[in-house]
């Protein structure tokens, strides 16, 4: 009986769903992009959208621009994680993708507004949740406390937006700055999450 | 007024105390030189011990070598954070350096017998604690589990300290698999653990 020789045998974590969220203006799609050309092996959902394609965006890469009848045939028959009307524009999750990458044991990371965040939440609470800030946000946040009185009708706006955003970091796990010019960095630390996460007591069967 | 040229003004995360434990022979050692390596900048705990320098070992750098007088000393003016007798030998960390490297703004790593790390645990629950395991020892817990009868006196008794030391795993947050042969894997798990945690909500000050 060679114990030394032996394969590892406990469970290998199962794959993780990482939920992308956080204030406008972040650079979401900016990390997404970098995760993209990062060798981790992670799948990243490709939401469904009725809003127009935009100059350099590619159908079924940056998003599935898809019509709004189309749209709404993915709701009626319950074929999305979640999906939210935008300013009057439709976003949302294709459900089976996710399923089957994470069937094959695959990481799978979505972009979300937080609102549908805090939906998945309920649905899946053992997702990891990160919520994408920049300084700029920060900046934005502190004048908020501060209460200010300076401010401009549109900065006031952005302030309200930015604070009902802001309301919902309690139900996230994470924090990602991403400081202008540095977004390997805010890559980098979503990598590391990830990578981290796996090691969690809470996700491995290894307690006597 | 320019929000967009405004530094970044929130507050760093403080620094870590990291705890690094686990079982007897899961290559702590050989993750901690691996770390020295690396390019984070990380305060090692170098540890105080009685027991005898061993070929290849230097003083200061894989121990501070010392009389059982000095360590005495030493636990009677409270200059240790945590000491224990291990086999008639004294194992303590030098509580001055980690004081003066967290101070500095520096994370600290420091490695410790699963008995000490819940003593700190105690003391600071805000610290980040890993437990590390080898595949083998893996294998150890799984026929501990099975509570198979074949195993020879030795085993036995490996199995009985593997097992009293596993049950102290619920207080870790992490758990890092040492593979045979694949040190970097280990180290890149912990620098990943050290990133991620300073991205945790709960160690920034960014609610509104």
């Amino acid at each position: 009986m060679s114990l030394e020789n032996s394969s590892p045998l406990a469970p290998p974590p199962l794959p993780l769903l990482v939920v992308l969220s956080g204030l406008s203006g972040a650079g979401k799609d900016a990390v997404l992009a970098g995760l993209r050309l990062s060798d981790i092996p992670l799948h990243i959902s490709i939401s469904a959208t009725t809003r127009p394609r935009r100059a350099g965006e590619k159908d079924g890469f940056d998003y599935h621009f898809v019509t709004t009848a189309r749209f709404q045939e993915l709701i009626d028959r319950g074929e999305l994680l979640e999906w939210a009307n935008v300013y009057g524009n439709y976003y949302g999750i294709p459900a089976e993708p996710v399923r089957r990458a994470l069937q094959a044991g695959k990481d799978v990371i979505v972009k979300i507004d937080v609102q549908g965040a805090a939906t998945i939440k309920k649905i899946l609470p053992g997702a990891v949740f990160i919520f994408m800030v920049t300084p700029y946000m920060e900046e934005l946040e502190k004048r908020l406390k501060q209460r200010r009185t300076e401010t401009s009708d549109t900065l006031e706006l952005r302030l309200k937006t930015a604070a009902e955003e802001m309301r919902h970091l309690p139900m996230f796990d994470y924090v990602v700055v991403n400081h202008p010019g540095e977004i390997n960095q805010a890559v980098a630390d979503i990598v590391a999450i990830i990578k981290a996460e796996k090691c969690r007591i809470a996700r491995r069967e290894l307690s006597v």
